[in-house]
């Protein structure tokens, strides 16, 4: 029999939720829940390649670096969500295996600390867009542009914030390693924080960015280096919705590539959620001609059965 | 050709030097240098598990959680041992590809996130012996006592200091893993700090154990699953010496396992550096027939060629 593989990405923020104090007690938990949702796809006869984000954990690291400062060494960026490659990925691994064990299953589980080589595109790096970290008051911000030549921008009420770029990705190092475990038949834990962002110098040597990749994109990326038949996208929302937040806001249960494309030119999707989102998936339905399905952990389950969610195919 | 693989411990001490600010520009220049001198092991026709330790860069961590204490949530210390095989780990397997491409050599390197189990054993976790992390007054050591209930004791002169346990590993999750990847030829880089330590309650369901496992007692554990031949400790010394620090100093170059054992029981190595080194690779040795190379980064080559560093071997 074939084996059919998925790919799943969902953000830092299903694990450190909103209103959360953020202890890891409390992470470990959400992480039990994502593992148990997660064993639906396994349970439809996939094998699975998880793809964290990292959002909350990443600025929780950099306020433990700047609160240690003159005390510890500093952490660059990519170093950090290095660190969160390793923290996340430990609890996700154990809650995995606790999950499987618990239903009596059978499955290794692998986590690999990925790099992910990025597209140099001078105007991303130029003019970085993605705020990370925690809120400086005026003084300290001018400070901060000073004495680390960080981009600092004010977000609106809530004081300053740095701002790095968000660079594409174009290679994840060791995808054939991930292929290769999958096709074993490992649930293999990868690219978390969507990658430590790498650059190759002269074509050749690796050097750690300061920059954050948009984890759907590497998602994207490693459903394809993978052939994946199935990419799933797990998010706030029950399924995608047109005229969002509006009286005639109607889910989308399933629609082509073309139908996502034009709803995203006619700005149906918001820049910083939804809309990153689709443009991963296309993407992958582009290049693939296989499924994404986008839905909210809770309902992965019913999602999966196709009885809701938004599912973005290649044509009719 | 039979695969012949090797397994190398090394201390974070290594990366993080005595004298250093401990910068990442600094760390990545040790991790450059001492995968340099790994690839000499390559050269000999060996297949490499590296299990890198994690001292100064935890002892940093923990510096970082309670700077930010009340502003990012704690991370207990098995959190932030993963925390260190994603930092170390990262910048490892970068230096370690540069290396690999400047020599012109194709190989595949790989990072796990690696779990150990280690033996619950009671006298270990009730009176725990290994001090971690910074030093604090008594008012300070005094609070922390009542509000953490850690243990901390007086460390000479320097203030007082948490302890915690140092139980010895029973299980390398993921090992097959690791045997796998080695035998396909990767570089692996696995069980960083000697591995995140977790506990199997009730024989099953597994939680981190805020401990630290002694990297050596790992690696030798690493060596034995996969099936080294050879067994590599890094240490500050070109050579083990008897009498060390006295007139009567004598290098040792090859020793049976019998010899090391008689000079471990008339206590010629120090309790806290050699002697355990010595009971991890006598575990090895006896074990499993084979040898255990220990010396200095800098002698590595040499003792490869049997020139320096000193071999405990099964017999004469």
């Amino acid at each position: 029999m074939a084996i059919k593989k998925a790919v799943i990405a969902f953000g830092g923020n299903a694990i450190l939720q909103e209103g959360d104090r953020g202890t890891v007690r409390e992470q470990l938990r959400h992480c039990s829940e994502t593992c148990e949702a997660l064993l639906d796809i396994i349970g439809k006869g996939y094998e699975l390649v998880i793809i964290h984000g990292n959002g909350p954990q990443v600025g929780n690291m950099l306020l433990r670096v700047e609160g240690a400062r003159g005390r510890a060494p500093e952490l660059p960026l990519d170093v950090c969500v290095a660190a969160t490659q390793g923290t996340m990925g430990f609890m996700l691994e154990i809650e995995m295996r606790n999950r499987l064990k618990a239903r009596g299953l059978v499955k290794d589980v692998t986590t690999l600390m990925t790099q992910v080589v990025v597209d140099p595109d001078r105007e991303r790096f130029e003019h970085p867009t993605k705020p990370v970290g925690p809120f400086y008051d005026k003084e300290r911000a001018e400070e901060l542009r000073q004495e680390k030549s960080w981009d600092i921008v004010e977000d609106s009420h809530r004081g300053f914030r740095r701002v790095v770029p968000s660079p594409r990705p174009i290679e994840i190092l060791g995808v054939e390693t991930v292929r290769s475990l999958i096709n074993q038949g490992h649930i293999v834990i990868a690219a978390g924080g969507g990658g430590v962002p790498v650059l190759r110098r002269n074509g050749e040597h690796l050097t750690g960015a300061e920059a954050v990749i948009d984890k759907d994109y590497t998602a994207a990326l490693m459903a394809r280096e993978v052939g994946a038949e199935l990419f799933i996208i797990l998010t706030r929302v029950e399924s995608v919705a047109v005229g969002f937040g509006t009286a005639q806001e109607k889910p989308l249960r399933r629609i082509t590539a073309a139908e996502a494309r034009d709803y995203l030119a006619q700005g149906e999707f918001p820049p910083g959620s939804m809309a990153p989102k689709i443009s991963a998936a296309l993407e992958f339905v582009e290049a693939t001609g296989h499924e994404v399905l986008i839905t909210a952990a809770e309902t992965l389950r019913p999602a999966m059965d196709g009885l809701t969610g938004t599912r973005i195919v290649k044509g009719d």
